[in-house]
C-alpha cells in the first residue's frame, strides 16, 4: 500500500492507494468518529463492490451503516439528487456526527461531498473512488459540487474527507472506456507539470490500458502526488491551481454542447488538451513536434482528438465565456509553454483561438 | 457609526451600526472588489429600501447591479427559492468575481449567504440585514442556509460576509411584532452571559419597544460584540458558540410544530428561553424569582412566556431530537446556572425536562 499525505493544515487527511484496500477490515474505521454511517453509491458501482465496503465496514459491531443507491451518470449530478441524500439523512435522523461514504466515480464523489459540505453546516466525508479518473482526480482537491443546466460545477464548494481509499483492484471491473477516459486526466499530469512523468507515460500507455496493476498504482500515485502539491500551495484556487483545469475550458464547453455524459469527462478533457496544444503552437510557444507528441499520446490511450464536427467556433466561445474560468469578462487558458510546463494565459489573439476552434480536420488527421 | 470587528484571521469582517448607513453612498465600495453586484431583496422589504442601497451603489459608474426580489416569508427558505438564486446569477453571467448583497431579514441572508458560499464554490457576499433580529444574529457568525421539511436549517454551510451594515433607521419601517421578535435575541445576550447588560435592558426595554434609535444601535452594538467574541472563540460551533443556541431547542420544536413562519422565530425562541430558565429552576440551579425575572422580560417585550397549548411534551421529544444540537442521541439543553451565565447540558432528569414541556400553566400564569 502507498500513501500520499495532502498537507492542507488541519484539513489534511491521508490517500491510500494499491490493490485490495477494499477489502481489509477496519482499514477506514480510524476515519469514523461518530457510530454511524451513510454510505452513497450508484445503481452500476453497488452491486460490484458494496459488499466489500459493508464487509470492511462491518469491525465495529455497533456501527450502524444505512445504504443510499442513487441512479448513475453525469446527468443525475443536480440538486434533485442532492435533495435524495439530505432526505436519507433527514428521515433516518443522521445527525451532525454522521459520516457520509462516497463509494463510486466521480459523479458520486462529487455530490456526496458537497451534501457532506452542506449536512448540517458540514459532517465528515470519505471517499472511496472506483474509477481511475476519480482516483487521480476528484479524490484530491476537496472540490465538490453538482451541475446547474446552463453549466457544469457551478454550484459547490471546497470541502476536504477525512481520507480517501484509492483501491487499484477495483479499476479491473471498469469498461475500458473509463479507463480511457482516467488516462486523459493522467495525462494530464504529465503535460502541466512533470515532463519525466510524460516520458514514463509514453513508455507505458499500452501497459497501463491493458490494466497492468502495479503500473496503475505507480500513475495514480504519481498524480496524486502533484495533484496534493499543488492544491496545498493553493487550496482555494487563487493561482497555480488553474493548471490543473488544462483542457478543461474546451473539454467543458464540449461536454456541455454534447449533453453531459454523451462525452465523457475525460474524453472531453483529452480533446482540450490536443486543442490547448494546438493553440500553444499556434502562439509559437511550443513546436510542431511537441504538439504532435501531445496529439499522440492522447491517441495511443484510445481517447478523441479532435472536437465533435458539429461544433462551430461561435458555439464554442459562447459556452466557454460562462465557464468558471472567466474573470473579467476574459476567458482563461490553460496553455503549454512546453512539455510538461503549463501556464494561465487571458490575452490570447482572437484570431489564433478561432484557428484552432475551427482546426477540426488538421487535429483529426 | 460604531464598528464592530469580528476577528476571524483572514476571514476577519467590520459590522458598521448607525443611523442612515445606507443613504451614505459609497459605504459599500471598499468591500465590492468585482465590477458586478446581485443584490437580493424580498417583495415587503424591495419597496422600502431598494431605491436607497441603489443610490449608495450608484458611486462606482460601471458597476452593474441586478436585482432579484423574492418572495417573503420563512417557508420561502427552501431549496427552490435558493435554485431561483442561482437561475439568476448564471443567466445574467455572473462570474466567480461578483457579490451577492442581501437585503432584508434573516430568511434573504441566510440564503443568500448560502448561495454565496456555494455559487461557483463561493463568490463574496455582503449583509444589509433590515430586521433587529438578524442584526443582532445572523449578521455575525456566518451561518448560512435552508430548512428542509423535516428540520430547520438543516441544509447550509459557514460563510463569512466581507462586511454587514446594519442601518438603525430602517427599523423604523418594522412591524412591531418583528422588533419585538428581534428583542428576543438581545434579551438572549443579557441571560446567556452578560448580566451587566441584563440590568440594562430591565431598565430600558420600554424605550426599545418605542424605537429609540439611540439605545437599539447600542442593543445592536452590545450584542455584535458579545457574538463576535464567542464566534471568534469558537468558529465552527465546537463548544462555547452552544451558548447561542440559549432558548433554541424548545423554540425549533415550536418553529416546527406550527409550520415556519406562524410564531416568529424569536418568539420562539423567547418562549424557548422562560423554558430553558424553568427547567433551570427544576433542577435547582437557579432561584424561581431568577425565572420569573426571565420570564418577566420576556413578557415586558411584548413576547410570548408559553409554548401553544396543543403541543404535548411527546411532541416537545420527538421534534427536539431531529434538533442539530443532538449529539449521540442526546438533546444539549442551554440552561442557566445563574442570570447571565449559561451552559450546555445534556444529561437531563428526563422527568424534569417532561413537567418543564407539560409546565404550560404555571409558565403563563
Amino acid at each position: 500500500m502507498m500513501n500520499v499525505d495532502v498537507d492542507l493544515g488541519e484539513r489534511s487527511y491521508p490517500i491510500f492507494i494499491g490493490p485490495g484496500l477494499l477489502s481489509q477490515p477496519g482499514i477506514l474505521s480510524p476515519y469514523i468518529r461518530g457510530g454511524r454511517v451513510l454510505v452513497v453509491t450508484n445503481e452500476v458501482v453497488a452491486p460490484l463492490h458494496l459488499d466489500a465496503l459493508q464487509a470492511t465496514l462491518a469491525d465495529a459491531s455497533d456501527r450502524q451503516v444505512d445504504v443510499l443507491v442513487l441512479p448513475d451518470g453525469e446527468h443525475t449530478k443536480t440538486l434533485s439528487t442532492l435533495q435524495l441524500i439530505y432526505d436519507e439523512l433527514l428521515s433516518k435522523r443522521h445527525e451532525r456526527s454522521t459520516t457520509l461514504i462516497a463509494l463510486g466515480g466521480g459523479v458520486t464523489g462529487d455530490i456526496t461531498g458537497f451534501a457532506a459540505a452542506t449536512y448540517q453546516r458540514g459532517v465528515d466525508f470519505i471517499q472511496v473512488p472506483t474509477t481511475l479518473l476519480s482516483q487521480v482526480d476528484s479524490s484530491v482537491g476537496g472540490k465538490t459540487g453538482v451541475n446547474h443546466p446552463l453549466g457544469k460545477n457551478m454550484i459547490g464548494a471546497f470541502y476536504q474527507p477525512r481520507c480517501v481509499l484509492a483501491d487499484i483492484t477495483v479499476l479491473s471491473t471498469l469498461p475500458v472506456r473509463e479507463l480511457q477516459a482516467g488516462l486523459a486526466e493522467v495525462i494530464k499530469y504529465g503535460l502541466l507539470g512533470n515532463h519525466d512523468f510524460l516520458l514514463w507515460l509514453e513508455q507505458h500507455i499500452d501497459a497501463l490500458l491493458a490494466g497492468d496493476a502495479d503500473l496503475l498504482a505507480q500513475a495514480v500515485k504519481i498524480c496524486c502526488d502533484e495533484k496534493a502539491r499543488i492544491v496545498a500551495a493553493d487550496e482555494r484556487e487563487g493561482g497555480m491551481r488553474a493548471l490543473l483545469n488544462l483542457g478543461h475550458t474546451f473539454g467543458h464547453a464540449i461536454e456541455a454542447a454534447m449533453g453531459y455524459g454523451n462525452w465523457l469527462h475525460g474524453e472531453a478533457v483529452a480533446t482540450g488538451m490536443v486543442m490547448a496544444a494546438d493553440l500553444s503552437w499556434r502562439l509559437g510557444w511550443i513546436s510542431a513536434d511537441d504538439a504532435s507528441r501531445a496529439r499522440d499520446l492522447v491517441a495511443r490511450a484510445g481517447l478523441p482528438v479532435c472536437p465533435p464536427p458539429e461544433m462551430t467556433a461561435d458555439q464554442f466561445m459562447s459556452l466557454m465565456s460562462v465557464d468558471k474560468k472567466v474573470q473579467a469578462g476574459k476567458v482563461r487558458f490553460i496553455l503549454l509553454r512546453g512539455l510538461g510546463d503549463a501556464v494561465v494565459e487571458s490575452d490570447i489573439d482572437p484570431d489564433l483561438l478561432r484557428q484552432t476552434l475551427s482546426a477540426g480536420d488538421r487535429l483529426c488527421r
